[in-house]
């Protein structure tokens, strides 16, 4: 039995190219005593991923040349010599991309609430619905009334975002490429507007006119050129909660952008903060079982774009960063 | 008896010009009922006017073609029709560049406690200290042990953190222009270690030499370069703090600056923030009590640039440009 799995083969220059990873085929070890051994069902492709193949130093560790490229996962167990863990658990980690995987459980959840979709346990009920969670509401500090611009609004992250502003009381704009998604955001999702960043020459005059009151949350997943455009539009004491940068991975020293605007810092009393979910370890799981909540509820809705096999983990990274992706993009391997 | 007062004359294109602003004599006006007449005795030369003199929307309104350059001053009552006022009060208060000035009283405040000097009322007592006071230890929220590193250290609101920093138990590292401010800085006011700006020609390495456990506050007042230098430097959860941008107010679109590696906002976890006195305004007695003991106590020194007669403003002004001012900047009027 063999597992398939993706490695880096070169570091990107810029935005990535399907001949920065390559397939590579071992045969499936027998776990050791302690160990288990996993079936991947599901694994993430994430823009974030984009960071670690730079080789820079983050909060994570960069993905070395020849190494497999890391993932969240949602796994069956298919062996066990570790006690606490039974042939036919389902469990969330971070196996990468993958088949199969050895494991000594740490780092593992087990996943016990099963009424929600298994895909959502790297979803809304993952990272990005927790950072979505975490970042609006910690970091962002929303209060009912205001109103929340979001990036990447069509994303995992931002759907969320946008939805859980709404559940608590405020205003929801999103930025999205193309009709399709503004229309899945007002219609299906609740959102009050949806800017078609592809339709918009001018952001800075887009986002004047959907938020004619100031934003007080900007959430961005993109980067410094949104902000830039956004900066003048902040209302006294608004906030930056910088969730991710898609439109600055992939930046050369040649075409970067910057945020040349911060005398508004000071004029508007602004806050730029970045975070990540780790910072809440501790209120992961009442997140979730709120987020799970809402689900059932119908008042969180998510919409996934699924490959399938190991394969197609490459292609389905590279599309991340052609705005082509509608959902939270994932690859079956079951 | 004639009031000397100085007008904006023109818009400053870049950096301000003496040309850009006008020496008017008027009549000295008899105070009507309800008003005091004041002599101003000193007149505050500031960086932030600026911001002001370049006519977009602020948390201030900006000098019209032709009106008083605003500016904080301290200043003697010399007739009242007011019972508030007795002849010879002083009054710290928002005047301008001029030597007399008619008042209802309202937004001035009377000065009690005269144990330290008068000039310092609209200085290390007026909103520099201020500034330095509640940015440091409330928009920075300062831990001791941590390391602060402040930018135009020699200057008013600079010399101030840094103190306050060492008197909190933190590092201090300050950046200045020249030996002698440096100098200054570590041998008179306790700093840990002073980079001198202009003998260094790659800010970021001077700051990884000077603070190599890394920057828990970076406090500026100069812009969006040295915040580029500082990031790769800040420390977990460091806290920018947004106190002036001395450096980008006279920026044009051709030579601005900008931050670029908002990345580490992200992966480090920053914060920043800008702020202005005023958000503070109900703790500023207790914050001006607390100054003023570590005056009397020499922990918190300050050195004073003063200037004689109405006429030397618009060169004061334009000299702090340049970086050869050294010491708050004033004006004595009397």
């Amino acid at each position: 039995m063999n597992n398939k799995r993706i490695v880096l083969a070169a570091r990107p220059q810029g935005m990535p190219k399907e001949s920065d990873f390559r397939l590579e085929e071992l045969q499936v070890p027998d776990p050791e005593e302690g160990q288990i051994l996993v079936r991947n069902l599901y694994a993430s492709v994430d823009p974030g991923t984009r960071d670690r193949l730079s080789g820079e130093a983050s909060y994570i560790a960069p993905v070395g040349i020849g190494d497999l490229v890391g993932a969240a996962t949602v796994s069956e167990v298919v062996a066990s010599r570790n006690s606490k863990f039974a042939v036919g658990d389902l469990v969330a980690g971070g196996f990468g991309w993958q088949d199969y995987s050895l494991s000594d459980g740490r780092g593992l959840r087990r996943i016990e609430d099963r009424r929600a979709p298994l895909s959502a346990q790297i979803g809304v009920l993952g990272i990005p619905g927790l950072t979505a969670y975490f970042g609006l509401l910690r970091v962002g500090a929303l209060q009912a009334g205001e109103t929340v611009l979001v990036s990447s609004a069509a994303g995992a992250v931002g759907s969320a975002v946008g939805q859980i502003a709404k559940i608590r009381g405020a205003k929801a704009v999103g930025i999205a490429g193309g009709p399709e998604k503004c229309r899945w955001l007002t219609e299906d999702l609740g959102f009050d507007a949806a800017i078609d960043r592809r339709a918009e020459p001018d952001m800075a005059a887009a986002i004047a006119r959907t938020c004619p009151e100031g934003v007080d949350i900007l959430f961005d997943n993109v980067g410094n050129a949104l902000i830039e455009a956004a900066l003048p539009h902040m209302r006294q004491r608004g906030r930056i909660v910088n969730s991710g940068m898609t439109g600055d991975y992939n930046a050369t020293a040649e075409n970067r952008q910057g945020i040349f605007n911060t005398r508004v810092f000071i004029t508007q009393r602004l806050r730029m903060e970045g975070f990540i979910v780790f910072d809440f370890a501790d209120e992961l799981a009442q997140a979730r079982s709120e987020l799970t909540d809402w689900i059932l509820a119908d008042r969180l809705r998510y919409r996934e774009d699924i490959d399938q096999g190991v394969e197609s983990l490459p292609a389905a990274f590279v599309g991340l960063f052609n705005g082509d992706n509608f959902g939270r993009k994932l690859v079956s391997l079951a």
